[in-house]
């Protein structure tokens, strides 16, 4: 590994879990973390997220060749003008952010004469804060790698590498291309539940409560991703704007299509389109990018269940 | 236990699951089924999902003073017809349809002197077929019969029993109230997910193998559902249209303030939509709707993490 030290700043899901992920992983490297939140560098340190946490930005990136930012997606200017007094000139810039071309330009913009390299770990949970991370959540997961033109190809060569020893697989994509195909798997997902947990609990004719007591019928797949952290994504939606838009447009009209259908009655447009569906499903699972058992396993927790296995 | 015959009409996911909960809970109880495919019927006799599959409707339904039809809402009707001749006329005829109305006016056009009492139990999988149910499917889930005014209290109470004795907790509620209540929490779900798998599946710029690779970004959440049964989804849309409409529309709306904010860069609208919904995923929890692991504990299955527990 190319790389000595690596700094941490912002300890949430994601950057906690990079730091146990690098501990575990890569021994040799040295760790350390930031977190603005005085009382999240205090669980940080019980937790041992990173071998140390600074109180300070610029003292935790200080002798750090690599610097992964993991704040939210509007955070990262002002992140980066942080670290700035105490970066290394020759250290590596990246972050985890979900949309990519405007954490690239607002990086560069903070931090001109450093060799910025943006990534994006395609993994998470539904859980947030010093407390959520683990040290596998990359294992078997992509990492997308979104290089500006001119990046060094060592240098993104290293980040590879990074990845590839917490566990991730890298794809290495246009940070143009990637804002789209994650408007599509990430971003519209959690626009629809975020929206939909909203109308369910806003009815007047269904209480609340009997929303609460027949979600196991759907709507609570919904809700998991649905209590993912508002901050983080009211800046993606902020900073993807463009094509999240240009996504829901398309599923808008396939909404309305199916709305027709049911209107009408047209049960074979139903049947065709719901047809379609489970091929994916199954090359999800076969790309072990889910969990093959009914509803997840979730009914393993169930004491009474002997058939499951 | 008042009942002495249970029979089964349709061996699939709930109806499998029927017939081996109420075997293992109620050992007192006969147990017979049919299924209208021959290969059905086949595994369900190597799987023992009832204690006697029958080759005929009307044979399975004999000395049965209970029986279930387990079949999608569009073919309860003729389901109701098949077994006629062979029903005894105290038999308490029941149903596992996600659409109350339009099933309690079938089945009792089909069978006009039988009592008829149709019920839900709000539980499934994504799977479906006759090796897909398993006894402990009902634990812990809410079973809701919709009685017709004029239903004998007494066998309401029977069939309560039954479904109490399966592991469920029981509501009674009207036909009409329930049909509006699983739009929302199931219908609706169903449909949204059927749909943006549809929509991501179709996409120019984003190839279906980029859609299946980063599917962990918050998509493939969405597919579980959307790969349920068609025949069974599909039915529910063209029997509980006016609430499904309805429910849409709401949806709708709000997907249309969505967009809104995010075209206008509102992230404080944003921003208070998605801290509502942690709430209601808590209460998911709380109430035993959901499991409380991160992700549904999908990451126990990684051999690499040792965090989770």
């Amino acid at each position: 590994m190319s790389f000595e030290k690596v700094a941490i700043i912002g300890l949430g899901l994601l950057g906690g879990s990079i730091g146990l992920a690098a501990q575990e992983h890569l021994p040799g490297i040295a760790t350390s973390g930031f977190d603005a939140d005085p009382k999240v560098r205090e669980r940080a340190r019980e937790r041992g997220l990173c071998a140390t946490i600074a109180d300070d930005p610029a003292e935790a990136v200080q002798g750090a060749d690599l610097v992964i930012l993991c704040v939210p997606v509007g955070a990262m200017g002002s992140a980066a003008e942080a670290i700035a007094p105490g970066l290394r000139p020759d250290a590596v810039i990246s972050d985890v952010g979900s949309s990519k071309q405007s954490i690239a330009a607002a990086l560069s913009a903070a931090l001109p004469d450093h060799v910025v390299i943006p990534a994006h770990p395609v993994a998470g949970t539904e859980q947030s804060g010093p407390d959520a991370g683990f040290a596998s959540l990359f294992h078997h997961r992509w990492c997308i790698i979104t290089p500006p033109e001119h990046a060094p190809q060592g240098k993104v060569d290293d980040l590879a590498e990074f990845w590839k020893a917490l566990g991730s697989t890298v794809e290495i994509m246009d940070a143009q291309h990637h804002d789209m195909v994650l408007a599509v798997t990430s971003h519209i997902p959690h626009l629809i539940a975020y929206t939909i947990v909203g109308t369910a609990s806003d009815l007047e004719e269904v209480t609340r409560g009997e929303v609460i007591k027949y979600s196991a019928g759907g709507f609570r797949d919904f809700t998991r991703i649905a209590a993912s952290d508002p901050t983080m994504w009211r800046d993606v939606f902020l900073n993807n704007k463009e094509a999240v838009l240009e996504m829901m447009d398309r599923f808008l009209t396939d909404l309305g299509m199916m709305r027709e259908a049911i209107r009408a009655g047209d049960g074979e447009m139903m049947f065709d389109q719901f047809s379609k569906t489970r091929a994916i499903r199954r090359r999800i699972i076969e790309q072990g990018q889910d969990d093959a058992r009914p509803d997840f396993g979730r009914h393993e927790h169930d004491p009474g269940d002997n058939e499951q296995e």
